[in-house]
């Protein structure tokens, strides 16, 4: 083996990625420099924000550059080593990118033991998106036993968190998500009050009278990872000293410059400002990113109750390098069921 | 004296107010009742608030019923008093209306000690809007010494008291006002390090061109009390991690039902959103009615730093209770200098 495969930008998209804005190079296996690791991917992630990372716009991170590799964070098997934390045969996460092999500085990569889960955990529950959906609600969200919480993308591995660690305070928790299947998921897997399927709506009056009805006590929480249609019918729920974390916007990201004019013809600000200020919200941006510091926590926490089976999680696996773009174009249109991840 | 006057709500407005939205009108003088006490007033206030109690719109309170007098806070001497903690040449403050003398339960006033400055000083700098001033910065805004805060109204009792409180702990302090004369104030009366007046710049990006070039390090705290413009030229200067204590938005105030579609037809919430995510601001709502339970601390601290001189205050004062819809609705756009009061 002497060659390797990664998926790279090959032009930036308008609107909606398309497959030719992906192309599958081939490259020569790297040779691991001091402190570096060499590692063969089994699985590695798709995950919303890489579409984020696909503009040139300027963000909390810098874009992918042009024929750059794909970002993802993988997991695989260290098959060299020059850093004396890790050795051939041991399992690491790191951020590899789109890409069959990944050679890192060892310091930038976190050791997994197989024994203690599914190696693609990793990847979702107890990775990235799982501690978003941990720290934005213990931190930002202040659950109450008793309060309500809604979520959206419900089945998703940041609104599946957010749902079972607010049903296990207490709370009141209603999921929305895309189509009856992902609606029961939510209800019968990860144990949700109720589940709305946002297709159901024709728009956002509609969503909002069968939120008013699932919701009686009004909405405390409101967990932000998808905006749009459902920001739009929860913001009139919301109660007093209501919390929203806010993490994420998927039904704006395809709009190329992220967040320019992709709503109607009516100045929504205003609105949104009387709400928040009638209704004394609190509205917090966040990027997971700022809180690794937390990690460590998280996993102590949390850990125990996926192993205990307490957290459930669903993975959606595109198998095959190649197949990453169509997995990842599907997800943004909420295609996918559960953590997105490609397997190698 | 067996009369007294009063200004009702003659008809709500559409848009900005004008004359005959408001009639003054002569009543017998009430005869206080069990645990009342009855006050002839000095001196009322004008605050921005009282644009939405004329709208029938849902809000965190009533609005003022049509034929009903405006609502305000008002400080006077008490004339005739059935309860115990009253007596005959008192003075009190009490939301006893646009009026020329009051009538309410003696549990609802505060009494006023003329020995510790002027008592217009409890109808702004050591009142309501000071007050909110007070509790907005110190508790949402979590100013640091070395940070940067920009506020609109600057040479208004809410924006003068929150500039002055961040100069005192070591923040640079940028204003926003309207005419060279309130900017003047705002850097020689109020200590702020610039002001800028918002009539000099065409748009919100020559506005914030310029306070950009006041800003160096960017904003920190955005203490919002004008929205619109003002609001569109700071949100891109916002630091990562920075606050937005949200207490009122006159720009929008004359729109009818305040917050609907008074941006242009482009819709601004998802520009937004997307800052408040990649920027993780902090966006709080409140409405100064929910804090009164610290109004004792605020005087505590506040107090003596007006009582010397440390904390300077300003007031504008209409003479007359038939003048007070014309200082109230020049007022609404701008048209006061300092605390808006009507003295009788």
């Amino acid at each position: 083996m002497t060659e390797m495969q990664h998926i790279v930008l090959a032009r930036r998209p308008e609107g909606a990625p398309v497959a030719e804005d992906f192309r599958l190079e081939t490259a020569p296996l790297p040779v691991p420099g001091d402190g570096e690791v060499l590692v063969k991917l089994s699985h590695f992630s798709l995950d919303p924000y890489m579409r984020g990372r696909m503009d040139d716009a300027k963000s909390y991170a810098a874009p992918v550059p042009l024929n750059g590799t794909m970002e993802a964070g993988g997991v695989g098997e260290v098959i060299a080593s020059n850093h004396p934390g890790f050795a051939p045969g041991d399992i690491a996460f790191g951020m590899f990118g789109w890409a069959s092999h990944g050679c890192l500085p060892g310091k930038e990569l976190r050791k997994l033991d197989p024994a203690h889960g599914p190696v693609t955990a990793a990847l979702g529950v107890l990775g990235m998106p799982g501690f978003t959906g941990w720290a934005g609600l213990m931190e930002y969200g202040r659950p109450k036993a008793g309060e309500t919480l809604v979520v959206a993308a419900a089945t998703g591995p940041v609104g599946s968190m957010v749902g079972q660690l607010a049903k296990s305070l207490g709370l009141r928790v209603i999921g929305i998500a895309g189509g009856a299947e992902k609606c029961q998921m939510a209800v019968e897997t990860f144990g949700f009050d109720a589940c709305l399927d946002h297709r159901a709506y024709d728009d956002a009056k509609a969503l909002r009278a069968a939120l008013a009805d699932a919701c009686p006590d009004g909405i405390d929480i409101y967990f932000e990872n998808v905006a749009g249609k459902v920001l739009e019918a929860v913001l009139p729920l919301m109660n007093v000293g209501g919390r929203i974390p806010l993490c994420g916007m998927i039904a704006w990201y395809n709009a190329g410059a992220l967040g320019a004019n992709q709503g109607g013809e009516v100045d929504q600000l205003p609105k949104l400002w009387r709400t928040i200020l009638v209704k004394r919200l609190h509205v917090h941006g966040f990027i997971i990113t700022d809180h690794f510091h937390r990690f460590g926590d998280f996993l102590k926490q949390v850990g125990p109750k996926v192993a205990g089976g307490d957290i459930r999680f669903v993975e959606d696996v595109a198998v095959g390098l190649e197949n990453a773009p169509a997995a990842f174009m599907a997800m943004l249109g909420g295609g996918n069921t559960g953590k997105q991840i490609v397997a190698l």
